[in-house]
This record gives structure tokens, sequence and C-alpha cells, in this order.
């Protein structure tokens, strides 16, 4: 493929690292549609084989940052523009982590500071971007910044944990930071809510192989993939998608709108469901 | 129970057919809160002996209409409003059939002479019901009329087929004609979205056991039952809601905002949900 | 612009009036992008210059078309693949029309015929076009269908009518036939919720213009207009969107989700809002 | 008024201040329907003339707590079935602040140490209320516990900042625990959506008044009061409502549903809101 959609763009992608990751998929695939790009993951990250790769396949800048920082992302600002020769088109966060979920701690015996963190790493840092890159005046007219959020954010999915709250946290930020930049400067700020994904990140949740297989089963079109969620990326980072801002899209094969499926539907009338 | 949450006021109940109806639940409770009331229904329905023994045990004028009938709907609130003595409090309508469920045409088959009847039976005539009380302006200030509804209207249940479309133009309606009725008279319109409820009307839905079974485990709190739905009808059209208007309200354990349960999961995770 | 977006695709356009009309911007566009495609509109509006004129630049078939029709609508699909040579792999569904707003029929005084045909035209017009495509198998695996919406669907806005209702309708097609569409043939269905739009169709709701204004201004980026939603919904055949189906995507600079702006609140401030 | 709807009923009040509070109204009302409660609230407002009377005139024992302090909590569930004689079968959590509100610091200026403390007392605090009362098994079966909300967690409203984000996360995690607490011990957890209410923490938001007069020309009913709040809490408290949980409930005269009125789209229609 390669419609030189998002030729002559300038973006930063944060959060590739590895080629599971959606945002790896971005990365390259912005690079086929025309587009010159910085990459940004935390140092630990930025260190490692297989990003550092990435990097110079792209042609692509590696700027380390902690998402939490406001320091930090100026920086990646700063240098991703003297890097790219320009004011910033698109802007990817694929940041999210949560210790409660990797400690095992549930729901009801929350540690409030994992809560926080999670909040500060998978949300906060949303609107610290957003907020560093408006400031900075940073962001081109007509530009576009996307979040990647997931369902859960609407309803319940056991074992998300509190990753269920940042992401509404997360949606939430790209309405209410969304209409200011619109307003003042033109750019547009969405969240694209995926299917279940098979990423590094993803696999830490528990029970995500039911969960995955529970939503490929629902999907009328399947789970979406993270090449396909890359490609939907691209549409919303063209200028093809100027008036659309402060949404949240479903990029699931259908799932959301989904109540109940023919398999599920057999599955519970053979019994299966009884408790 | 028994409050006199009702107290004094007047009410009309479309629907009640059997003891298995929401509407017949209805019915009694809001005769237990201290209401009195007349009960519609097809002039076939009328005819049956349950529903005339209903009618005898509340003290209730049965008064047959066709729900898609203007002049006989507007036949039903002149004689409510004769027998009751006055103008109405409160209006159920338990009304919905589709054709094409009974008659086994799937979604992708519809007959469009019957899909015109579900609309008609099921959504259209909540809005002639509102015309006809609006234009005879037989509603009390502060009155309350419900349709009830399913989350089929938001997302697609297999086999509930053209009952979902039908749903959703109730909801609109109920909207549409809410600001309306609001604005002019404070009266308010709002439609209850409930659990699938084994109902003699709800058992034609094709493969219900199966739906019922999913929905009762992904609920938190199981499926609402008639009896149930009924006492929470009644909070809706006492006078400590009086601000509650144009509304979709999910009572339904929680299903609605539930992505996934445990058991769910598990049996997804079993390879269950594998085709 | 010209990025080859739709290379090799054959579409159906429904709808295209004049150079204000959405469908005439898709026509064109999809054009642009290397599609080929037919037109379809009511026999009337087939022979008017403008369209046969639009069809002569295009190179585009004009298949004359009442959409309420299934045999006429049997007949654009066979035309279409004849002209076309072969199947169809995108669809725009751009009709609406509501003879109670023309009438001047407020929407506590419906005509229930006028009703009927609101609905008719409006939207199961959609399910009628879908079921005979399905039926016909005309529509290539990952092909894509729009209808198209307004956010009066979600929410009431006075003067709008029965559309709202018809509408809601069209959305719930939308949802209920993608499903079956995406299982069986991985086609996706989705609306567009446009902004207000100064179409000829459009200029019929009473008050439009206050309406116009009052989104406009709520908007961050300001109202869409008709070639911006034909540039969206190009994205949305494109082969880059093929996992998302079922949605309402709302395409209006930000409005849907705007409660207030700054200048409404300064209105309102003012006093202005006081009765 | 007074059905002895909560008739033998224990509950906690979170955050009544004094008599214009939501929580002020829903103590007073659930004394009058029959139920015993104690009251909480920080120790600066506990110590308030206003609140001490409220106790007295109630017989309520007022237990001070810092909301974000579990230890804290943890005494006011233990202090309150203490003094109420057994198990808690209703919480009201009426909490929230903004310090960038009331420093002034706009939503492209937050200050993130901030939003940390208006995260955690507007939203978090839900949480760690839940948690605790969960650890303790503090709560009855069919109990049901309270936030309180509004509609700028779905649409932006200049002027709400933050307390924006914080509705967005109260929201989700009365959602999410909603789900464990009525599968595990069948407690329901609501928000409701309340209209601009004019209570001393509402008072702090940047152009109030304008809000509140737009919200009361939209909404077909007027604004809600904070008495009419209370007795919408009342039915939420009760058994009438026992199925219904993860819910937000609008209470605010239809505003959630209306996209404009006649009155809006007048002043629209003359230009006023042309900029």
């Amino acid at each position: 493929m390669g419609f030189d959609l998002l030729k002559g763009k300038r973006g930063i992608i944060f959060g590739a690292l590895n080629d599971k990751s959606i945002a790896w998929k971005v990365a390259e695939r912005a690079k086929e549609e025309g587009a010159i790009i910085t990459l940004s993951n935390t140092p630990v990250a930025c260190r490692m084989g297989e990003v550092v790769a990435l990097g110079e396949k792209l042609d692509a800048k590696i700027i380390p940052a902690d998402a939490t920082n406001v320091a930090d992302l100026e920086n990646v600002f700063k240098e991703s523009m003297e890097a790219l020769g320009g004011k910033i088109d698109f802007v990817l966060h694929s940041i999210g982590m949560s210790l409660n979920v990797r400690k095992g701690r549930t729901y009801d015996d929350l540690d409030y500071n994992f809560l926080n963190k999670t909040l500060d790493i998978s949300a906060i840092s949303f609107h610290k971007m957003l907020q560093v890159a408006y400031k900075m005046d940073a962001i081109n007219e007509w530009g576009s910044v996307l979040g990647l959020s997931y369902v859960a954010a609407q309803r319940t999915f056991v074992g998300y944990n509190d990753m269920a709250d940042a992401k509404s946290l997360l949606e939430s930020i790209a309405r209410s930071f969304g209409f200011i930049y619109g307003k003042e400067r033109k750019v547009r700020v969405n969240t694209v809510s995926q299917s279940p994904t098979l990423t590094t990140a993803g696999s830490g949740v528990k029970g995500l192989d039911g969960l995955f297989n529970f939503a490929d089963t629902m999907s009328p079109l399947g789970n979406a993939d993270a090449l396909e969620c890359a490609d939907y990326c691209l549409t919303l980072f063209s200028d093809l998608t100027r008036k659309v801002t402060m949404q949240n899209l479903f990029h699931d094969g259908g799932f959301s709108n989904v109540g109940i499926s023919e398999r599920t539907m057999e599955l519970y009338n053979k019994g299966f469901g009884q408790e």
C-alpha cells in the first residue's frame, strides 16, 4: 500500500516497543504514507535493540521521555520540531500501564499509589502532552492528536481493572482538551477504541485470551489487529478527516455494538452459562 | 409492600395480558400504592378471562383499543377520565409485536408490510398515545408516561430482529415528544429498558432462553423480573422523580454496562467460543 | 487532492441532486480518488439538467429509482454491476424527506401517513437497499455501505420533527444489518452523523439558519461542510477502515460532545436566555 | 411528604455543608422517609454551626473524615454501624472540589498537583469508600451507594475544567465497582447526573450563572433543584429500585437529551450567536 496520504507531514509516535505494538505499526505505515516522524518511549525502552533498529529503518530520531514528566515532554516536542524541520502535524499517544494489574491487585483491593500511577501514566500523560504542545504552539493548524482507548471505558470487563478507569479519564481528556485545541488552534483530538490486541502491554491483562476470543467471536468482522489499527489511525491523521474531533472512535470489527452473537447464544442455550 | 406512593393518582395501563405481563404487575402494584386505574388492550385480549378477572380484582374498567388507531386511543383517554373522575397522572405503554419474528422471517429477509406493522404497533402507537393525550389535554401537570424498551435499541442481539429497530424508534419518540410535553405541560416521558423477561410476548423471540441465561449470567444482580420492573415503574410514576424526562432508563441488574463477566470469560478461555 | 484511495473500486451514489448535495460531492471526490460509479435518484431528479450533467462529467450511468421500491433497487444494483463490470465496493445512501416538515405539521400534530412516508423514505429504504444487495450478493467482501445521519437521533432539536425518529431508525438499521452483513459477507455498514449542511433538502427544516449558526458556534472546528463530509466518506469507503462497522460516526467539528461554548455562555450570562 | 420509603434503613451521608447542599436535603428527606443516618464531612466542615445543628435536628451522629484517607473512611463505617446498630443500607457520596477551578487555572494551564487532588477528592474517594465498605462487609445485601455526577462527564462545558474529567472517572468507578459489589454482595452502585445546582460548591465554577440559565432554558422541565434531587436519590435507596445498578442516571429536567430549544434557536436566528 501507499497513497501518500501523509505526504509532507511531521509526526511523533509515543509508545512503539516491538513489532506487536500498535505504535510500531503506526510508525511504519506513517512512513510508507509519506510522513517523517520521531519516536518516543521511556529511556529503558529506547535502549532496546528493536526500538533502535526501528528508528534506523524509518530514519526516525528516538527521543527518550517519561511521559508523566512535563519537562521531558517539552523536550520531545522541541527535539522533534528541530529534527523534522517544523511544527508537528500528528501525534500518537500509545501509552498505558497498571501496576495493580501487574502486581495482581484486584479492583476490590487496589493499591492507591499504584492507581495514581495508572492514571498518571495512562491518562494524565495525555493531558500533559496536549498542554505542553499547546503552550509551545508545537502543532500546526489542522493537526491531529490520537490516544488509544478500549471499550472498558464504557462497560466493565472483568480483569481490565483500573485500566478501565484510566481509559474513561483518557477519553474525557480528549473531549475536554479537544474543545480548546480545536477552538483556538484548529487541532483535533480523538481516541481510537481498539479491539483487544495481542501486544506486549496487553498480554499483562489477566484472562486476555478469553477476552480476545470472546471479542473475536462477538465481532461480526472479527477483532481488528495492530496493522489495521494503524491504517485507521492514518486516516485520522490525514486531511480527509479534518472535522472529526472530540470523538471516541470504535475500531473493533463491530464489537462495541453487539449484544449477543449466534455463537454466544448457542453456548448459553446449551446451558454452558449456568453456574 | 405499600407506601401509598401513588395515592390519589389516576393511571392507564396498556398491555396487561396475564400474570406474566409486566403491565399486569404494574397494574397490581399501582393499585397497592393507592392509585386508581383503567386497563386497555386489544379487543381480543380484553375478552380473555384473565384480563376480565384482573379488571374485577383491581376494580379497573377495561377499555378495548387497537393502539394503532387514533380514534380508539381517544376513546381510552375519554373513558378513563370519566371512569376515574379526572385527568390522568400516569400511563404505561407495554405494547410490542413483530410479525417478522412470529412468522420466522429473519432480519435479512424482512417482509416490509410486517415491518411497517412492527413499527406501528410497537413504536408509533406510543406517539399516537402521546399526541392524543396532548391534544385532549388529558394528562395532569407532572404526569408521567412510560414505554418499555430493551437494550437491543443500542446493541444488536441475534434473533431480536426488527423489534430492535422498533425499540430505537420508541426511545426516539420518548425523547422527541418528551421535550414538547415537558415544555408545554410539565409531563414527563421516559422509557424503561428492561431485562429479558419471560412474558408471553417475549417467548416469541427465537432463542430467548439463551438470551435470558446470558443476560442473567452477565448481570451482576441477575435479570430483573416483571415484579421488580413494576416496582421501578412506580417510582417513575411517583412525585419523587418529577425532573426525570426524555430518558431511557436501564432496569437490568447492570447488564447494559457489562462487557464480559467471569463466567463468560471462563467459557471462552476454555475454548468453547471457538467456531 | 487525489490519493487514488478508491482506485479500482465500484460505487453507487444515491441522492445527488445539485452541487450543494453531500452525495454530489461524494460522487465527484470518489471519481477523483479513482473509483468508477453510478448515480441513482428519483425519476424526477434524474431528469434534471444538473444531474444529467453530473453523470456526463463523471462518466457515471444514472439509474432512476424510487428508493422505497424493492424492484427499483434491485434494478439499480443489477444495472450498476453491468455498467461497472462487477460487484459493488461502496454505496452511499443520502436520502431523506419528511412531508410533515414540508407541510408544516409540527411534531405534536403529525399526520401518520406522512410519518410512515418519512420513515419509509429516510430509513426503511436503507434496509431495503441492504437486503436487496445482500440477497443479490451484489457487494464485494470488505465493501462499505454508508448512510447519512444527524445528531437529532440522540438529542432533540426543535424543528427537526419526525426526521429525528427517522434518523434513530436509520442508525438502528445500520447496526442490525451491519451485524449480519459483517458476519456473513465481511461488508461494513455505518452512518455518518454530519453537521447541519445547507443542502436543498436541509433548507426545508424550519429555523435551519438558527440551527446552523448555533452548531457552528458550539463546534470548536465549526460546522463540517459537504465537501469535508465527502472526504470523510471516502476514508470510510477505503481499505484503511476495514474493521469499522455498525458505528454512527460524528463528523461535526466536535458539536456532538460540546455542552456549552464560551459564546453561548456569554449570551446566557447577559440574560438573553431569560424568557 | 413521607411514605416511609426508607423505614428501618441505615444510611451514611457524605458532604452536607449547609441547607443549599444536595447532601443536606438528602439527609433531611431520608429522615422523613424513616431512615436513621450518620453524617460525615471534613473536620473543618463538621465544626460548623450549621452542620452541628443539622446533626442535632436529625439525631444524626457527625463523623469527621478526610474522604481521601482510607483510615478515616474505615472509621466512618465503623462508627456508623455502631451508632445505627447494624450494617449500612445506603450511602451518599456528595464530594467534589477542584483547586484548579478555585485558583483560576484554566484547563490549558492545569497545575498537575491540583489535578491529582481534584481526582482524589472528587472521584477516587468514591473508590476508597466502596473498597473500605466492601472489605469491612459494612453494607447489607440490596444496599445502595450513590455518587453525584454532572453531564460534563459526557460533553464539554466551558469552565467546568478538570471537574469534567473527575466526573468521568467517578462514573467509571461506579460501573467498575458496581459490577463486583453487585455480583458478590448484591449491593448496587450508581451515579445521579444532576442539573447545575446553586450549591456553595457549585458557585465556585466560573460562569455558573450562564450555565444555570442555559440549562434551565434548554431543559423542558427546567433545572432540577437540590430538594428534587434528594427525592430522586431516595427512590434509588429504596427497595423499589433493586435491579438498577452500574448506571449514570440523569436528573436534569431533560437537559441531557436536548440539542436545541426554541429559545436558543431564536437567539441564534437573530444573529446573537455570530461572533
